[in-house]
């Protein structure tokens, strides 16, 4: 059984090289994601009910609900979530994804991300910033104009710019900014201004000179922008690795706040979950551990693609964010080689004498080994309505693999040697 | 004695440490760099005189020659500058500096960078790109053509935009792009996009469309158009801390493809020279060692700053230009941490767990290890007229140390212990 297991895996990664990811288009996401209907609330991580949603991601749906025109008020807000109006599900169950909480609802606008090689377009969320911000669970005033201002404004601009462009190989930029220390996850110094220079040009093209500096400024203040269309571009690439008999590669870990999830190739797209952990970080003035929401987010994709804390040890600067010495975020990466496959062909971190990053998480090896992937992420506060407090490291419960290898077995009628 | 040595040497590297480069200006050099006159050449590395000059900085004057309109043709300009018309000097001794041969003649746009701390303006060429240009002795129509609209269009417009800006502060973006495995002499690969970002959208606002393009892709393909600016940065800071009596510190490393001279604090102006060394280097197709000139160009004021080689750690990515590996990149800076007296405050390497490129070059302790100053830098052809066609690794003579010792005893009247 072994060898059909190694073949498959093998095709897993053939496919995770071969793919792309080009960022092609804005759309509301009415228009672009599956499955998007009113009153539809697709959310980060595997699927969760309204009662078991954390603070953070409930302040998300407060502020979605407002600014769909669903609800006037907070209350009015949580009334209509608790009424069973609206429905609920993974972003993940409709080529969709978000950091954080991830809550995407019909009018807003998405980035749209194609792996051209498959075929796939995966949408998400824009980036809004660090801070106070809806994707933290955040809904202020001040959140909301910020949220009106990208749908209204920054989108349409940057979807004329991407026009003129062709498209933005958001590969090529990673490949690059891996050269360049970043981990393309809590570190973007290096994405975010390649970003910028290959856009400017297109946006000083297509826009209108107070727009364009404002743009211009918005993405270099919010620092990781390119992340969410890195998210698309990794859960485009990997969902082609998905539902390949006989492959115990991870092709998802995503986060809800409540419980972490992941999913295996060759279990397709059943979910296995455990509580979300907590988070081990570097607070912000004025908050602490306390105040902390357990591990919630999408962006884990990066981490599944071999970014992410995986690729740590290109990045050493990340541990001034999320915490550590360069020397454990050599570690680190160091320990994620033993639970993968494979390393990526083009993308190499030069701290490592060019060595490809860690690539195709194999579920028979973090059972062997007993060492869970590392996830470099920002920190919710717990509470509805205040945003971001922090930034830290967690790892995926073991839990999930332990569940993910019983249904792996099943699938083969066999037990797994 | 030697109290007295390391006081002057503390003093040196305050002043260096509290130095700072804002690029704040673009002017025609006959308006801005001091002993700039008509039929007025100065060039890169020490004195040199026409009948020793290397091919490519001959090349260079040929071409700045027709630039200038003293001359229609490479004869012409041959014989001007054989006649003795021309006036040529070091730019070192007239506040201005150029990579390669680094020729800056009265009618070319360059660069102002100020030293804020110390009141200390310097100039530097416009960067033209790589390949065919300038500085490394081509002069053909496309050279020619590119010097006029750099000066004509692009010159004036970058100007604007960064008196829009109020200035931009370059050691600002090289602590930053250290962080992002830049060494700042032949690894620009974050300063630049940086630069691009901090400069955009003053471009936009007050810049035409199409010409705003232009310059942003001229920029951005350039690749290293930052390093002009960071070298007249670097040589402002470093002039500063010149003419400290009893001070062992190198003040400037520069090669005008004849001879490499090195300035030393305690000896104030005067040059310890040798014979420019060869290149061990990476060459383009179709070149070789056999093609290449000596060691050229003021860029290694990089290195005496404590950048480019001695910063080579904290850019593992860049032996992929100048050959080596990453491990010999770390070799260099811990044995350049051998020949300095301090490390920087504010420029730092991950790769090193945060700590300060090796600053202070002391002319006692390279004599008594034996070990000299690494320079990365380019490759000009020999031969007039052809360009760059590598790029490597070289050293300091020590012979210059040697010599700068004997003149530094003399200066104190008693012998170095």
């Amino acid at each position: 059984m072994s060898t059909s297991i190694k073949r498959a895996n093998q095709e897993a990664i053939r496919r995770i090289e071969e793919g792309n990811a080009m960022w092609v288009d804005l759309r509301l996401a009415r228009e672009v994601v599956p499955g998007m209907d009113e009153h539809t609330v697709f959310h980060a991580g595997p699927p969760v009910a309204w009662r078991n949603m954390c603070g953070p991601m409930r302040g998300a749906i407060i502020g979605a609900s407002m600014f769909e025109g669903w609800a006037r008020t907070p209350d009015e807000a949580i009334a209509i979530a608790e009424s069973g109006k609206l429905k609920f599900d993974s972003s993940h169950h409709h080529r969709a994804i978000g950091p954080m909480s991830g809550i995407i609802t019909p009018s807003m606008q998405v980035n749209v991300v194609r792996n051209e090689r498959f075929g796939i377009d995966t949408c998400s969320t824009l980036y809004m910033g660090t801070g106070k911000v809806l994707r933290h669970g955040a809904y202020d005033e001040t959140v909301m104009a910020k949220l009106r201002w990208m749908n209204h404004e920054l989108a349409p601009l940057l979807r004329l710019a991407l026009h003129d462009a062709g498209g933005i190989d958001l590969m090529a930029i990673a490949a690059q900014a891996l050269q360049m220390g970043d981990e393309l996850h809590n570190r973007n110094k290096a994405s975010n201004p390649l970003l910028i220079t290959k856009l400017a040009p297109h946006l000083v093209k297509v826009g209108e000179r107070d727009k364009v500096i404002e743009a211009l400024r918005f993405i270099d203040n919010a620092g990781h922008f390119i992340l969410n269309m890195v998210m698309a571009g990794c859960k485009g690439i990997l969902d082609a690795a998905s539902g390949i008999p006989g492959s115990t590669i991870v092709t998802t870990i995503a986060r809800n706040g409540y419980q972490t999830g992941i999913r295996v190739s060759g279990t397709g797209d059943q979910w296995f979950t455990a509580p979300a952990p907590v988070i081990k970080g570097v607070f912000f003035p004025g908050f602490g551990p306390e105040d902390a929401n357990p591990d919630m987010g999408d962006s884990a994709i990066t981490e599944t693609m071999g970014l992410g804390s995986l690729a740590m040890a290109g990045a050493p600067a990340v541990v001034q964010y999320v915490g550590g010495t360069p020397e454990f975020a050599v570690e680190t990466t160091m320990n994620m080689y033993e639970i993968t496959v494979a390393e990526h062909k083009t993308l190499k971190m030069p701290t490592l004498n060019f060595r490809g990053t860690p690539l195709g998480i194999d579920i028979r090896k973090v059972l062997e080994t007993g060492v869970t992937p590392v996830i470099n992420t920002g920190i919710s506060c717990k509470r509805a309505g205040v945003g971001q407090i922090g930034a830290g490291l967690t790892a995926v419960p073991i839990e999930c693999f332990e569940k993910a290898i019983e249904a792996f077995a099943a699938t083969r009628g066999v037990s797994v040697d």
